[in-house]
C-alpha cells in the first residue's frame, strides 16, 4: 500500500520563504493568521491526514461507493463516514469561511496546503467536501440573506454538503444546450425538472441533506447559454426558516463505474418536480456558476499536485530500498547482491522529474491562493485589479498543468516501480487511475487552453501575462548582482521575452483566422506553465539562500532547480515550434480523411 | 464499450505499397505467401478478430481471471477458451512457426498484422498465445530433437501453450539475482524448486497442459546472470516419447490483481521438486532466454500499436458524432443543436497524434518484422549481417516507442471523451489500464533505452544506427529531384544529420563518464523514434504518391506527415536539448536531498 506523510518543510518553505505568506496575512488584515496559528493548523490537518483519511485511501478504491436501487442509497466506503465526522468535529469545514457564517476566517492560502494534504490523503474522500467549498462560494458571492442563513451556514460548518449540477448528457462543455427545466411554483420557489449526470458527491450517508446547486432554464429562459438560471434544490425540503421537511423530490438514479476515485459517488441525479429556489438573478446562472468554477479548478489542480507528490514519495521510498543491478560507474553498495535502483541515471531522471513538478507546482498552486486573499482582502484598489487579473491568468494554468503534471508524476512513479507498479498492493496504480479524471472534470484541459488563449490572452488582452512578466522582470532586477543565481535569471529573462513575443505572434496570426487561436492554445498553456515553473524554480533558489533552511535544504532546491532548466524547461522548445506551426496543420485535413 | 475494425487498408498499404512485402517474401523463399494468400490471411484475420475476440475485450477485463485456491486452477474469461478453441482450428497458432514442426511457415511480416488486430482485439487474450511464441522461438534454436519433436510441436499447433519463467520476487531486470534451484535427477532429469512470480498465461483452463520455460541455477552455477540455465518444466510431466503422465510439482499460488489485462493471468508459480529438462548448454540460459525475450519485446511493441489503433478508431467516432460548442471560425453545422467536436483545433491535435503515431508506428514495427525474416531467410551474408545489426538496434525503439505511444494514444482518445471517457461503458479507460503494463513488462522504457545506448550503440558501435542513416540518405537521395517530396526530404536530412552528431558526442562524454550513458539513454531513444518515424512519414508520402490508392488516401498521408513533421518532430528539441546537458543535473544530486 502507498503511504503518505504530508511534507511540512516544503510547504512551509512555500508559505513562508518564497511567498512571505506571514507578513501578507498581517498586510491583508487576518488577524489568526499569525505563523504560530497557521504552523499549528497545518501540524493538525497533518496529523489528521496522516492518521484518518490516508489509511481509508486503498479501502475506498477496493469497496468503492456503493448504489441501492430500490431506495436511490448511497453507501460510501467503510470508515469516509466516521471520518467526515472527525472533519466536521475539528472545524475543517469552514477553515476559510467567513466568520459571520461561522467559519474560522482563516486566509485561502493557509487552506491550500490542508486542501493537497487531503487529495494526496485521500483524493475521493476529498470530493465531498470539495463540493460544498463550491456551493458555498456560489451562496457567499449570490445567495440571498435567507438562503445564506440557511444554507451557507450548514455548509460551513459541515453539517450538509453541496453539489454542483451542471453536466447533463447531451451537454458538458456546452452548458448552452442544457435542458433542465424550473417553472415558478405559487410560494416563490420553483419547480425542477431534468437529469443530471456526473455529479460528484450528489448523494452518499455523510449528512442528513444535501445541497445541491442546479442550472435550469426558466420558461421564458432566451436560447443558449444566456437563458440558464441557478437553483438551490435541497434534498430534503427546507422552509425560509431552516426548518426542514420532507423528502424533495430529488433522487439518485445511479452511480458512475469509472477508472478509479472509486470512492467518490459520481451521480445520476433526477430531478422530479423538485422544490428549488432561484439564486441571484434569473438567466444569469452561467456567471454564478463560474464564481464555483473557478474555485473548483484552482482546488482540482491541487489535486494533481497532492497526486504528484504522494505517488513522488512512495517511489523514492521504492528506489531506495530495491536492490536491482549495479551502477555503470561502479558498485556504490558493494556489500549488497546489487545497488538500490536510485543509483540509476533513468531512475533519477524520473525521480527528479516528479520532483521538480511538485515543489515548483507547489509555488505555482499557492501563489493562485495568495491572490485570491488579495483580491478579497486587499486593501489598495489597484493591487486588488492587477492580483484579479492574474489570479484570471493563472487559474487555467493551475488547473491544467498541475493535473497533467499529476498524471505525468504518477505515470513515473509507478514506472519506477516496474511490473510491481501494476499491480494493485503497493498502491501505485490507484494513484495513476484517482490522478485521470484530474484533467477532465471542471474543464478538460484543452478547455482550459482555450480560457487562457482565448479569453484571458485575447479578450482581455493579456492583462494578467503582463503582471506575470512584471513579477519576472522584477525578480530578474533585483537578481542582477547576484552571480549565485545567474545560471537562472538569464535562461529565464530569454524565455520570458520569448513569452512576449510568442503572445504577440499568434495574436497576430488569429486576426486573420480565428483558428489559430485554438490552434495554438493547448501548446501556448503548457508553453506558459513550464516558464511560470521556472521562475518559481529561481525565486525558490533565491528564497532558500536568505533563508534559515539547512544547508542540505538549500542545495536540495539548488540541484532540483538545475536538473529543471537543464531537462524540463527544454520542452517549451518543442512547443514554440508547435505554436509557430500555425492553425493548418491542424485544420487542412478533410475531416473523411482522419480514417474509418 | 468500444468497438473495433481491423485497419486493413493501411495495413496493406504499409505491407505492399511502403515496405515492398510481396517482392520481399518472392525473394526470400516464401513460396506460399503470395500476395493473394496473404491478402486471405488477413481478411480472415480480421473476421477472427472482429467477431470472436473483440466481443470477449470488455468482460474479460470485468470478470478477469479467477484463481481457486483449494485447486490451484485459474478460470479465464466466459468465452475466452472457446476462442482460443477457434484460433487453433483456424491454424492460426502456427501460422509463422517451420512446417517442419507443424506450422504454415509464412512469413514474420505476414504474422505482425494479425498480431496486431489481436492485440487491439484483446490485449489479455492475446497474451495467452504470445507466451507461446516465446517458448517456440527458444525451442527452435536451443531444443534438443526430442524437446522439439514433444514440447514444439505440441506449441505450434496450439494444443498447449507455453510460459517464459524469469522474475523473483527480489529481481526481476537483474536476474543475477535468481535463486530458483535445478539439481539433476538420476534420469538425465532435474529437480526445481523455487517461486516465480509475473508468469503470464502461467496457469489457464484454455489446454491441457503448459510448457513452463523456466531459469535456475544448477548447484555447481556461478554467481551472476553466468550461471542461470533454461529449463523445461511441463505442467504435467511428459516423457521423451510424448506420453503425457502425472502432475508435475508445478502450482499456481496466486493470481496478481492488475491495473488493467484482467483478462491475463499474472500467475505466481510455485515449483517444488518439479520435473525439468534443461535446454540449451548449463549457464548459458540467459542467452537462450534473450532469444525469447527480443521476439516477445517486438511483440509487446505492437500491443501498444493494437491498443492505441483501437483508441483511435473510437475517439474518431465519437467526436465524429459529440455535438458540443461551435467552432471558432463560425458554426460547421448550423441546422444542428452544435458542431461536432472534431471542428475544434484542439480535438483535431488529439485525433492526429493519434493518427500520425499509429500509422507510422505500423511501419516502424513492421518493418522491424521483415527484418526479421532477412535474417532467417536472406539468401545474402552481407545482407543477411545488416539486417540483424539493424533489427538489434530498432528493437529497443519498437518496444520502447510502440507502447509509450500506446499510452499517449490511449490517453488522448480517453480525453476526446471528456468526462464520459472516464467512466467503464464506453471501454476507453479500460484500453488505457491495458496499455499501461505495455512500458513495463518485457523490459521497461528505461530498459530499453540502456539496450539501445549501452549495447547497441556504445557496444556494438552503432553497426545498426549506420545501417538506418544509411537507408535514410538512400531514400533522400532517391527523392532529391522530388519537389513533392522536398518539404519532409530537407527536415529528414537535417534530422539524420543531428541524430549522428548526437551519438558521437554522447560517445565521447562517456569516455569520461559512464553515467553519461545512463543520462542521455531516455533521450536518445525517443529522439531516434522520432526521426525514424519522420523517415517512415516521409517514405509514406512518397510511396502513395505512386500507388494506386485514392486520392483522398494519398491526401490524408501527406497531411498527417505535414501534421507530424510540424507538431511531433519537433519534440527531438526538448530530447537534444536534455542530451546535450549531460550527466550532471541527475547525478550530482546527494541521495539524501532527493527528500523524505
Amino acid at each position: 500500500m502507498s503511504t503518505y506523510k504530508a511534507p511540512l518543510a516544503d510547504i512551509r518553505f512555500a508559505l513562508y520563504d518564497v511567498l512571505g505568506a506571514e507578513a501578507l496575512f498581517a498586510r491583508l488584515g487576518f488577524a489568526d493568521a499569525s505563523r504560530d496559528i497557521v504552523d499549528a493548523v497545518l501540524d493538525e490537518g497533518a496529523r489528521f491526514n496522516e492518521t484518518v483519511l490516508a489509511p481509508l485511501n486503498r479501502i475506498g478504491d477496493e469497496v468503492g461507493c456503493v448504489y441501492d436501487k430500490t431506495s436511490g442509497d448511497v453507501t460510501t466506503p467503510p470508515g469516509f463516514k466516521q471520518a467526515y465526522a472527525q472533519y466536521v468535529d475539528g472545524g475543517w469545514a469552514g477553515l476559510t469561511s467567513p466568520i459571520e457564517f461561522g467559519g474560522q476566517g482563516m486566509p485561502h492560502a493557509a487552506g491550500v496546503p490542508l486542501k493537497e494534504m487531503i487529495d494526496a490523503a485521500n483524493l475521493a474522500w476529498g470530493n465531498f467536501p470539495l463540493l460544498s467549498h463550491g456551493a458555498t462560494e456560489a451562496l457567499l458571492h449570490h445567495g440571498e440573506a435567507w438562503q445564506q442563513e440557511v444554507f451557507l451556514k450548514a455548509l460551513v460548518d459541515g453539517r450538509w454538503t453541496g453539489t454542483m449540477c451542471l453536466t447533463e448528457p447531451h451537454c458538458g462543455t456546452d452548458l448552452g444546450l442544457l435542458k433542465t427545466r424550473a417553472t415558478p411554483n405559487a410560494d416563490g420557489s420553483h419547480a425542477v425538472n431534468g437529469t443530471k449526470i456526473f455529479i460528484t458527491a450528489g448523494e452518499h450517508d455523510f449528512t442528513d441533506n444535501i445541497v445541491h446547486l442546479v442550472l435550469a432554464r426558466l420558461p421564458d429562459a432566451p436560447a443558449g447559454s444566456k437563458g440558464i438560471s441557478l437553483f438551490i434544490v435541497p434534498k430534503f425540503k427546507v422552509g425560509k426558516d431552516g426548518v426542514v421537511g420532507e423528502r424533495n423530490g430529488v433522487r439518485c438514479g445511479a452511480i458512475e463505474h469509472k477508472m478509479g476515485i472509486h470512492g467518490s459517488a459520481t451521480c445520476v441525479i433526477n430531478f422530479d418536480d423538485a422544490q428549488g429556489w432561484l439564486i441571484g438573478e434569473p438567466n444569469k446562472g452561467l456567471a454564478a456558476m463560474f464564481t464555483m468554477m473557478n474555485t473548483a479548478r484552482l482546488a482540482v489542480g491541487l489535486q494533481g499536485l497532492g497526486l504528484a507528490d504522494r505517488a513522488y514519495q512512495n517511489a523514492l521510498r521504492y528506489a531506495r530500498e530495491r536492490l536491482q543491478g549495479r551502477s555503470l560507474s561502479g558498485p556504490k553498495q558493494p556489500d549488497k547482491p546489487a545497488d538500490p535502483i536510485i543509483v540509476h541515471p533513468d531512475v533519477r531522471r524520473m525521480l527528479l522529474t516528479q520532483k521538480a513538478l511538485t515543489e515548483g507546482g507547489r509555488l505555482l498552486g499557492y501563489h493562485a491562493a495568495t491572490l485570491v486573499d488579495v483580491v478579497g482582502h486587499g486593501a489598495d484598489e489597484q493591487e486588488r485589479q492587477q492580483a484579479d487579473a492574474l489570479l484570471g491568468f493563472v487559474t487555467p494554468i493551475v488547473k491544467a498543468c498541475l493535473t497533467e503534471w499529476g498524471v505525468e508524476c504518477t505515470y513515473h512513479a509507478l514506472q519506477c516501480f516496474g511490473g510491481h507498479g501494476y499491480i494493485a498492493e503497493h498502491g501505485m496504480e490507484q494513484l495513476a487511475r484517482d490522478a485521470r479524471i484530474t484533467t477532465l472534470y471542471e474543464g478538460t484541459t484543452g478547455i482550459q487552453a482555450l480560457d487562457l488563449m482565448g479569453r484571458k490572452v485575447m479578450q482581455l488582452q493579456g492583462a494578467g501575462l503582463r503582471v506575470f512578466l512584471g513579477m519576472i522582470e522584477a525578480f530578474c532586477k533585483e537578481q542582477e548582482g547576484n552571480e549565485a543565481l545567474h545560471e537562472f535569471v538569464a535562461p529565464l529573462r530569454a524565455k520570458a521575452g520569448e513569452w512576449q513575443q510568442l503572445t504577440i505572434s499568434i495574436g497576430q496570426r488569429a486576426v486573420a483566422n480565428a483558428d489559430e487561436v485554438g490552434a495554438a492554445a493547448y501548446d501556448y498553456l503548457f508553453y506558459s506553465g513550464y516558464v511560470a515553473l521556472a521562475y518559481w524554480w529561481a525565486r525558490s533558489v533565491a528564497a532558500a539562500e536568505t533563508s534559515s533552511q539547512s544547508d542540505a535544504f538549500k542545495a536540495a532546491k539548488r540541484e532540483t532547480a538545475r536538473f529543471y532548466f537543464a531537462r524540463i524547461l527544454p520542452r517549451t522548445q518543442a512547443h514554440a515550434a508547435a505554436i509557430g506551426s500555425g492553425a493548418a496543420s491542424l485544420m487542412s485535413m478533410d475531416v473523411t480523411h482522419f480514417g474509418g
